[in-house]
């Protein structure tokens, strides 16, 4: 016991893992946030929950061989809506088999013998931008994550806010402007991740593609390269279509919050320059007034800096305030 | 000064005043949140900012006449955004002539030689809630008020998150699943407010009457009593829209913030049974699995009961935390 503390007291290193659906990334982090090793691999998201565990586990003896009495706690960031009290999956997707009702707090413990904290991965890349990234300083920052699902987190007075039953920050499950009768993820319909997600818009482009007997696209990549390129109106369009949904949505949760900061992150902020004026375009419509009068719109929402950094610094933050 | 101190120590007595666009309401609030007297007087919006002011101030004279050194301080909910550190208005719409910019903490305190505390009055209504009404206990809660505009409140914390420049809560402009184009109060378009709120909801029932050859009607009353006699299908279908509108946003707000509850106020929500069904219908679509599984909808979105006396309990609790 006193060993344990002793050890957490005199190693400033941390480590970190952040699970996702289809990669799971480890770090060791120092204790001025830097990320002093990594190692990243796939998550055997189909063989479920206990095999998941293992390569997380694996990944973090990978990177802590021969260091691991010097490194003072664990700290999670996963995909599912997380008791970050119990290190417990409270609901998920189907994006890991069986992930729902896991303790990957105590599976994680078991295995390394470290103390873990866990949180959502949403609520780690904020906490991460909190600590050392875009948020330092602020009070009130909204995270907007968009990749295969659009996520997001609220701080309030720099914390990060949980809700009732830990659900608190799911932007992607606010009505979408575009009443398509697309089937969203959790079951509803008409929600934002239904129409502006990443795999939404490829659908949406293959979709009219087709229609037009145009060539389709394998991924969002492709079709952010053809928007480039100047020479696909049907690409620009829906990359266009995509940033000014979400726009829009920003744009009222700024009216609903007045945030000191917005950040955008995950893959899709990498759908090129139309996609971001677009969206910028659209936020700026929609807020009041003294909103608008406050700061430019591109000062108020701007893209995360630490991008896939940012859950493994927040969730080596969970592991220091543990270790305290 | 010290005198002063004496009668606010001693006197659990203090005055409450809801200021609106079209009337003012003044109360005497005792240390149990009784409303122990009240008056209500028209507010000559169209007069400006002082004339305001004068009529409100003569409504807490009528009341306290010979009971002012008993009246500890004075607790104000306005329309506009306000900031409360210095009971200035810092933007408006024009509900009230020239009041943007008006200091009704210091115009009041002139006038009546009280202290006074000044609030928007949607903060105040939950305030209020969270003093005395339904939201008394709770941590996360969520005010929607529908009348003239559609406003709104966020506690958490169970305090009033406010944002960086006073101007959080502003359901109202949020997008619109309707892209109707409708413009909005605040200038812009598409938000919820043009298309859900009292006089939305009147304009939509009159213009499509108006193509129908029907008979148009002069209020949201009327209306909401032809939908409810069964006999006009038009105006139970504007209600049941309105009521669908509004529930899709709180159903994506209690995603967000998954609140222990929505408080819903103001006079569309007198709408009759039509609007109400409606929108916690559209509510419970949209919420996701753990929010749908932890508790039913009719008890996570609830009317008021305090309804009017809410700003005026919460304008009472501003003047208490004052004399504290």
């Amino acid at each position: 016991m006193s060993t344990t503390t002793a050890h957490a007291d005199t190693s400033p290193v941390v480590a970190a893992l952040d699970i996702g659906g289809t990669k799971t990334s480890a770090a060791l982090v120092d204790s001025s946030s830097s990320i002093v090793a990594r190692v990243i691999g796939p998550t055997p998201a189909a063989a479920g929950a206990e095999a998941t565990l293992d390569a997380a586990a694996r990944l973090v003896r990978a990177l802590s061989d021969g260091r691991v009495p010097a490194v003072g706690a664990l700290g999670v960031g996963t995909a599912g809506v997380v008791d970050p009290g119990s290190g417990r999956i409270l609901s998920s997707t189907d994006a890991i088999s069986s992930w729902a009702g896991t303790d990957v707090g105590e599976g994680l413990r078991r295995r390394l013998g470290l103390s873990v904290a866990v949180d959502n991965d949403v609520h780690a890349h904020l906490l991460g931008e909190l600590t050392s990234g875009r948020a330092v300083g602020r009070s009130c920052v909204l995270l907007v994550a968009v990749g295969t699902g659009i996520g997001g987190s609220i701080a309030v007075d720099g914390r990060i806010h949980r809700g009732r039953g830990h659900v608190a920050g799911h932007v992607g499950h606010m009505p979408s402007t575009a009443s398509s009768g697309v089937p969203c993820s959790c079951g509803g319909a008409d929600h934002v991740e239904a129409v502006a997600s990443g795999p939404a818009l490829l659908r949406a482009y293959n979709g009219q593609a087709v229609g037009r007997g145009a060539e389709t696209a394998d991924t969002l990549e492709e079709v952010a390269e053809r928007a480039a390129a100047g020479s696909d109106p049907l690409a620009a369009e829906v990359i266009s279509a995509g940033g000014t949904e979400l726009g829009r949505l920003i744009g009222g949760l700024v009216n609903l919050l007045d945030p000191d900061l917005v950040i955008v992150t995950g893959g899709v902020s990498d759908c090129g320059p139309s996609w971001w004026t677009a969206l910028l375009s659209a936020a700026q419509s929609g807020v009041l007034p003294p909103i608008r009068a406050a700061s430019p719109i591109d000062r108020l929402v701007v893209k995360s800096i630490l991008r896939a950094d940012a859950p493994l610094l927040g969730a080596a933050q969970l592991a220091r305030e543990l270790a305290r």
